[in-house]
């Protein structure tokens, strides 16, 4: 398993592992008049008359922001907005080496979202896309909202879309190895966070027609006391039956199990108590919900955690494709086309295919220009 | 002289001149285990405990902010924030090239300074320090102001202060060739936008007594109709014997001309009647006030140009020693000894040194980094 010494790990962040760097060769003053003034002049001319050069003589086409309060860091909380830059510059290497996409990462110490959605629209002729980055619920929906409807490219919280398609992925996927069909499975839900609530609406999108999620009180149901507007509007489009009970309750006749919650919620008997073969889907971080062996041994036919259902495997290739077709935002189609390219890549039993295999990320490229928007 | 084709021009600007790249390898999930989650989050925990780390573990040490609203790019005036992306991408790539600084462009398009600050004080955790770069004037004073008020790192205008320690530095050195003083010269300039303002203030600050500044209504004199706050604030400040009158019968005996106006505003006679071996910077750009060889005719001891009075000498190695020792502002003293280094570079007859030698930069940041605060 993982086992790095803090030394290994700190002499890999060592000054940053992303830097701004140059790429032409400047060896003389010929090249600086080339690339500075007085020849620079001509270029920035072009993009006055024709402003759509911009992506062709700047960085600006394929430069995307990502941007973070440091409030909802992977498993660490609100750990204030520099801490949380190792994360940040993580992501923007992942989204270098696998989609070649260029990130900066932009830090805003704030947790007001009309401030942070006012810095991000006045940054954002920098850029190509704006992506949200660990930033908690449900002050991440606010300003992934408001920011869209100010800025004309795609704003994308990975949090939760990012998880979201790759849930919808790994599902697609375990249907199909244990043959069962999205209109007829039973879904369960546990977390009504950020990531619980996209992947609701994203599974809602695609055509999952019996989802019951819960949070801590138990399921969402409508006219139920203690919901914030977000999860009003999920009791609203799910749970048709108005069950009213606790998560073991819902799981009962579940077929899938989905956990973006809290260590150990799920044991043994509530997957025994699921349907034939369940699917287990344990995201929660560090710890999941239940440990993917032990789903396994009561039963499940599918069992994975978040290490495995991991959002690397979706963004790399989903920014790359909406940068490719200059898209405005990423629309629910772009996100079921990346779920469906990501499950077709996966080989005999596998459940979500190697991250590692750049195919993969062209593949989720290819899937989402095609119907970009 | 200077004639490169638009083809041969655009050529080294497709898709930009900087990048956001890594820094690692990337080959294994066990790289990615140290780089990403889970190792990450213990560089995290330590930056959190330890603030002063973040400048080990992450980009941000090294990195500065260039933000404009692209309202006074080179001579080509407000042509907008997108266009302008090519200078500040040929900055960025010069600060890298010569000082090792990483640099950022930041497009905001506002000529609201309270908005254009409120965006750069959200994103500073993000950044070492601000470059501001060809926002017009008066705007410029008022967004350096504010923001220098409310940020914790230096902000550093370089049209202003860039540009005026390269003139001072080929002023030293010009002095020492003509065997002249500070003390005694009687200096003359033209142009009160953001530069002139700038190279006066600097000029006071560092021992000249006897300067008039003119703008295009003649010298600056207390209690002038018709001037700005900040050229009130230069009338005071300069033009002791409350000298009325042209430029033309200003220079009537002067030592020095700096020019930071208009082209060919600046006549053969007009140099004829300065002060033996006069020394004449004519900065406009791209003609300047008067053409070097002209002035020469007609007895100028120095002559030079923008090509030649060039900010590039100055900002690589005064960010780089800034950076490097961690400085809150960028104070006079810092500007002076950059000015102070510039001019013991030169070799021969040299009014500035070479800008392609890797030296002058060198020692450049360590007389900054010597006195930074």
């Amino acid at each position: 398993m993982y086992n790095h010494s803090l030394e290994e790990i700190l002499e890999v962040h060592k000054n940053g592992k992303i830097d701004i760097t140059l790429t032409r060769e400047v060896n003389s003053i010929d090249d600086l008049r080339k690339i500075y003034t007085p020849g620079v002049a001509k270029v920035c001319q072009l993009i006055e008359e024709k402003p759509e050069t911009v992506n062709d003589y700047t960085m600006i086409g394929n430069t995307v922001c990502i941007a973070t309060n440091g409030t909802a860091v992977l498993g660490l909380g609100d750990i204030g907005v520099r801490p949380s830059m190792p994360v940040m510059e993580g992501k923007s290497v992942i989204l270098k080496k696998m989609g070649g996409v260029s990130c900066m990462p932009i830090l805003i110490d704030s947790k007001d979202a009309d401030y942070f959605v006012e810095a991000l629209v006045a940054i954002s002729p920098t850029f190509s896309a704006i992506m949200l980055e660990d930033i908690g619920a449900p002050l991440c929906f606010e300003i992934e909202e408001k920011l869209q409807q100010r800025v004309d490219m795609p704003v994308f919280h990975d949090d939760q879309h990012g998880t979201a398609v790759v849930v919808l992925a790994a599902l697609i996927r375990a249907l199909k190895l244990t043959d069962k069909s999205k209109e007829d499975v039973k879904v369960v839900m546990n977390g009504a966070g950020a990531a619980g609530i996209a992947i609701c609406k994203l599974l809602v999108a695609s055509g999952f027609k019996n989802i019951i999620l819960c949070d801590r009180a138990g399921a969402l149901v409508k006219g139920r006391s203690g919901m914030n507007s977000y999860k009003s509007m999920i009791a609203g489009m799910t749970n048709k039956d108005n069950f009213e009970g606790s998560l073991a309750e819902a799981l009962n006749g579940a077929d899938v199990f989905i956990g973006i919650s809290a260590a150990n919620v799920v044991s043994p008997e509530m997957v025994k108590s699921m349907n034939s073969d369940p699917i287990v889907l344990a995201l929660a971080n560090p710890v999941p919900e239940i440990e993917p062996p032990i789903a396994k041994e009561a039963g499940a036919a599918v069992a994975l955690d978040g290490k495995m259902v991991n959002n690397a495997l979706c963004f790399p290739g989903l920014m790359r494709g909406a940068l490719d077709a200059q898209a405005h935002v990423i629309s629910d189609q772009m996100k079921i086309e990346a779920a469906v390219a990501i499950a077709d890549m996966c080989k005999d039993d596998e459940v979500v295919p190697d991250f590692m295999d750049p195919t993969l990320h062209e593949k989720v490229a290819a899937a989402v220009r095609k119907v970009a928007v």
